[in-house]
């Protein structure tokens, strides 16, 4: 392995290099084609992809890797035979609320990074202006999350708070409700209104939502649930919520 | 590792093996402690499970393994020390729709374990009344799906389908309605009233539900989605389809 195939490797793997660097991972063609083009730094291929594919690169400027380093280099099982370095997103708070009516995922220390994957995916397709979370949330860089949002990672907006209770304090200030996903809630989550900025906090996968956290929510909702389940995947909640958001504002 | 270890271990790893012996593995406190009493075959602890949570296990007869081997046996990366060998459900088709106004998840080869486990999840907390799915459906009592299920397996009824189309023929005798999640559906989800007998077909991740089962749907419906997603996660639409048949019955 060269040093540049080291270095992509470490990507790959450290999220604190990713950081210091500004930079992420791509990996596989869906994720690749979709990539903003100002955002791509560097291109790799196997070579048994540049053989069969070689034709989509067009204009493309890339090192050629053998399959058993691509291998290596890949994140995944079956690799696709092609990464990137990227250019990171670099948001700012206000970038969440963009969108008139702004919709908000508000994240406590979500930790599975398919979950955090998935809540990207299913939050633009329900609508979201963005997404704040903890620095105790999985980095969105991650492999394993940049694929699980197929491809949303480059539409949501998304920011990193240092500290999450005063970032809430000016979410609240922009107008916008926040309701907390909690088992206290005596509320059932269709019977709030949310075509008003509307923001959704979700807790960490074992211990929910942190209290501090959670006091500080405009209202708590809870899913009503049948049978003996006693909470639902993060990322499930926060979808039902979502779409219940969608729902309403389609009306 | 002893032949009753081993015995585990490929329990574990094989659908065949638990298939043909009509027993899967149970991992972990919760897991061991919801199982019915009258499925539990043998249970297995580490040895130091049994220094720090021994109390737990009065009245129940159990071997003791070491902290190394145990390791080995578990499924997962940090084991909590217990498991069991416990007895597979055996339901025929009509437990499917013993309850009234029966809501059936219909799966065409779900393939993710995780997508597979939180569907029952969720499943349990809407409200289903069981889940009918193909034998290209990934194995329930695999260690991963049963982990996500976070119990609902044992409250869940399924039934692995030799035939599915021929079975879910069966099922619309039955006068429950099937809706299949389609991008191809013209009316959207929250459109339908789900009072009634209801069942959500849901198709495979990648290539989605296949043409045949499709064809046999009463409704075909779509979850407006907004950007650029082109479709959602198994666990998310399905979800997103049993709550909102559970809001509509909840009025």
């Amino acid at each position: 392995m060269n040093q540049k195939e080291k270095y992509v490797l470490q990507l790959q793997k450290k999220a604190r290099q990713r950081k210091k660097d500004k930079v992420f991972i791509v990996e596989g063609m869906k994720m690749f084609q979709e990539l903003p083009k100002e955002r791509l730094l560097q291109t790799f291929v196997s070579e048994s992809f540049l053989r069969s594919h070689g034709s989509l690169l067009q204009g493309i400027s890339y090192e050629i890797v053998k399959d058993a380093v691509f291998a290596d280099l890949s994140d995944t099982k079956t690799p696709q035979g092609i990464l990137a370095i990227a250019r990171q997103y670099e948001y700012k708070m206000e970038d969440l609320w963009q969108k008139k009516e702004p919709l908000l995922l508000v994240l406590d220390t979500i930790q599975d990074p398919g979950n955090l994957g998935t809540m990207f995916r299913a939050g633009e397709a329900a609508g979201i202006s963005g997404v704040l979370m903890n620095q105790e949330t999985v980095d969105i860089y991650n492999p394993k999350v940049i694929r699980s949002t197929m491809g949303s990672l480059y539409r949501v907006p998304f920011y990193y708070s240092n500290q999450l209770s005063e970032d809430i304090k000016k979410v609240k200030a922009q107008g916008i409700r926040l309701y907390a996903a909690h088992l206290k809630g005596s509320l059932s989550y269709d019977q709030s209104d949310y075509k008003g900025g509307t923001g959704f906090m979700i807790g960490n996968e074992s211990r929910g939502l942190c209290k501090e956290l959670g006091d500080m929510a405009d209202s708590y909702i809870k899913i009503p649930m049948c049978g003996q389940v006693e909470s639902l995947n993060a990322a499930i909640a926060a979808s039902v919520l979502l779409f219940e958001a969608a729902r309403q504002r389609r009306k």
